[in-house]
């Protein structure tokens, strides 16, 4: 007897074999005609496509998705077939298999709210892919990851050692063939270097509304400031602290009954859901960056 | 000088010259190639497009929207050009152009905020659409109407001479060329031959998140039955009472502090708003109705 | 070395002792006057205090909190204290203190997500309780529930065997002395019988925004209606079914996009912050019942 | 005949006859007490109350509404009957009678969707309030404020006199004797001379999340960080700009979709709603301000 809980959510909801396609690239006529002529001659069935124009920086955007039960076109032969349409329009694009489970490491610290519900949600079945790792630089949460059959890694970062610290973090990164780096309220600033390894794949979760209370302690400054609402914001990590593209933004009300730990103990559950959110989306390949923005297809 | 305040709003905003398909036919391989097809094979520029499948009905839906600038086909020979592609598909279709401004009569009674409100976006620029009157069963709101230059029709709807007002509404929509009829708080019942003159083109706003709390009254019956939150639904009207088709719903938090009058209140915001985004949406071509339950192409 | 991750939350945030008062009684003069002389005879420092007055049914409502510090009546000496002033005014009264920790039992079936979310909530801090045990009719949750430390009870529900499921589970729930019961997507109907001996302390979640929805697959049903946002709700058990008094209310928006799994996937995050609102503000001594609704202090 | 649509609104909602009292004061223990004595002493029957303690700071905040019609104390007798106790605990205090209305002055320029409507509103009854004069540096909403009978004073500012222009709109405000004045996107600062004369009397509404967005141009600026939520604030105006206490905030959601014009109108909405509940709760006496934070009594 298996009571694994994503067996019932997989017979809810069976994975379907699709194929999304992610392009950005400037705005030509022709565009849309190009694309679906090209699945259309390979026998796709086109579940949802989503095209716009950013008629400010003429930039084309589209997400498609496919069925891919009469695709007859080999997977692996995807590339060099697609190649002379992406030149000709000078497509930046990428494609991702519904099978096809990406591979995520959540770094977390002592504050385990986000990883418990990051745990939950992909032991659910509600975030399909691998999580091979979690790497904290505390050992509080070892026992939870442990419950989840996840191999822990404790891995501190004293002031000295952090160089040597995200040596280590970047060779299990590695090892594990890892594709996105989950940070859940990981209280460590990654160096440069370290982002550049993962352009695009790291995605944090910051406790503001961001452009507001960027930096430390946001939830202190809001209830000094007197906000009517706090917020969360989860973006891609780059070199600039707290100001790479953001992915997702949700806000909560408080009022003057609620002191900084209420303002702490709301704010988690925004934090959960924003986070969450903004990985799913990753996985289900609905976002595209350009210009330090995202666009998230729905 | 000119002082009217749609002046400085189309000057930031100034209409673009579009064309909107809305189609929706059963699923097949092809539909989206045999349309960009058709369309980049008249020199059309598409600025958005949104392609979806309910897979549980078979069904495919769609809206594009193109710049007609290069566009080299005269609209005037658009329906029989795409008549082939219709017809292999068999799709249900439909063309508006952004320039040909829709003509909305408005229904209100005693309340009068939601006529207000859709006057004053009127007014600003924000629906783009032509209101030759507006019609009300009570003399109240003439001078509002009058401010906005707009021809305001009297009549009143007694017990026994419902037929004979609802003769005279019919006689004004027509001689005006009515699209579309705004029922802003209207508290008169429209019979079933007033409703399938304008199948799909009359809009009530509901005072109640439907399916809570059909018919009369609402606030008074949420209020009873202590709920957290109220709400407000506009739908197109059918033969059967709030059960059209719902295009928007949205509702705002409530307390132990609010009486009925407060709900009142605060439902009036909520009224206004849901009723003037349906509204939009409709002159915006972005909603398709199927299974008696709208799409709302964003 | 302590992992428990609520130390942390402790020490952010330590329990002040105090005692909470909830009163309501048919509205007269000087009740406040008389309610805040006796406190502040035995040196209460009250640190909040709320009063309202249902002007309609003529209900005087109060949620009175003093810090416990310097107060100078020995609480088991309160009652008799008190009881001349809430004889003079008819009060219903009760009181809880902050150190005191109530005992809630959480039932739960297959679906887990609210279960697991209440369970994070107390390990972390923020549900101030203890869980003596959780008793559900699926043995699926047993592991998640074994890492908790939290003794597991699985007590089947056979069509002709509930009425004995019933006396196992009252017999449990008197031998925990328990306080509440949290119903955690259980998906069995209580019969009159089990509601009547936990009067306004059995909770339950609805997924749908009740009265819109009442009964089963409230969701499937929302998808047919083409509501544009669904809802939970979180309200007492009394012996009509979706029937009691409301506690808590949210929604959230979908779409077309989203098929009838992804409104059951939306509604989980729904269900769990809906049903973790109201268990929390009942332990907190926030919720007051009267007339079929609740008085939520906040 | 009379067709002014807030004789309707009177009957559903007819003006109590109530005064409000807001106190903050260092806390002491028995103040509670010693202020609801007061009021019984001399007959309130109390509708309304609600205390709350600042931990942090030490200090206590009340807001009590009582029902004038049995109160046997002259209120011209109130402040020196009422002063041995506002002595005894150093409180800062200020009362309000329901049927005195406050005098509210609008400021504003050429945008008048948050002019429209404060006027509606005023005109529906929702704002119980007088208001005697509107100032615009635009002569373009005149003929919107002539409709609602009101008189329209064209102050124009130009760079070089700015100081003529304040002593003309302070030579209004104080002929009219006005309470509280509303910028209702007023585009201009003013200066700290003009701000002194009427402090936390003054509410403007900013086009931003604050802090996020503070100075100009806040709708560009949030396209350009690609944020996913746009809001609104409104805040009692002081001599630095944007950092007054906040009164109110909300947010709505955008996409990809929306351009810079889609935002401003967007945000339209919000700056009505969120202008609007600040100056109806500077009128029914629900806002106290200290340490540059507003509390708002619900």
């Amino acid at each position: 007897m298996n009571s694994h809980p994503s067996l019932w959510y997989n017979y809810l909801n069976p994975m379907r074999n699709t194929a999304t396609l992610l392009i950005h690239c400037p705005d030509r006529k022709g565009l849309v005609a190009a694309i679906a002529d090209f699945l259309y001659s390979h026998g796709a069935n086109i579940l949802h496509a989503d095209e716009h124009q950013d008629s400010e920086l003429g930039i084309f955007l589209m997400r498609v998705e496919w069925d891919l039960t009469d695709f007859s076109l080999d997977l692996r032969e995807f590339e060099p077939s697609f190649d002379p349409i992406a030149r000709r329009f000078r497509m930046e694009w990428r494609i991702r298999l519904s099978l096809s489970t990406p591979r995520i490491a959540i770094f977390a610290s002592r504050q385990d709210h986000c990883l418990a519900d990051l745990l939950y949600r992909h032991k659910s079945g509600e975030l399909r892919c691998e999580i091979p790792l979690v790497i904290s630089n505390h050992p509080d949460s070892q026992s939870l990851v442990d419950f989840h059959g996840i191999p822990f890694h404790l891995i501190s970062v004293p002031q000295e050692g952090k160089e040597e610290a995200e040596k280590r973090q970047l060779g299990l990164l590695s090892d594990h063939r890892v594709d996105l780096v989950g940070l859940a309220r990981y209280m460590q600033i990654l160096s440069p270097d370290f982002v550049s390894e993962y352009p695009q794949r790291i995605i944090n979760i910051h406790h503001s509304f961001l452009p507001a209370f960027l930096g430390a302690k946001p939830y202190h400054r809001a209830f000094e400031r007197g906000v009517k609402l706090i917020g969360a914001t989860s973006h891609y990590v780059t070199e600039t602290l707290d100001n790479g593209p953001i992915i997702e933004q949700d806000v909560t009300r408080i009022s003057h009954r609620d002191d900084v730990e209420d303002l702490i103990q709301k704010g988690r559950d925004l934090e959960k859901v924003v986070l969450s959110r903004a990985v799913r989306w990753h996985i289900e390949n609905r976002i595209l960056v350009y210009a330090n923005k995202t666009v998230v297809f729905d």
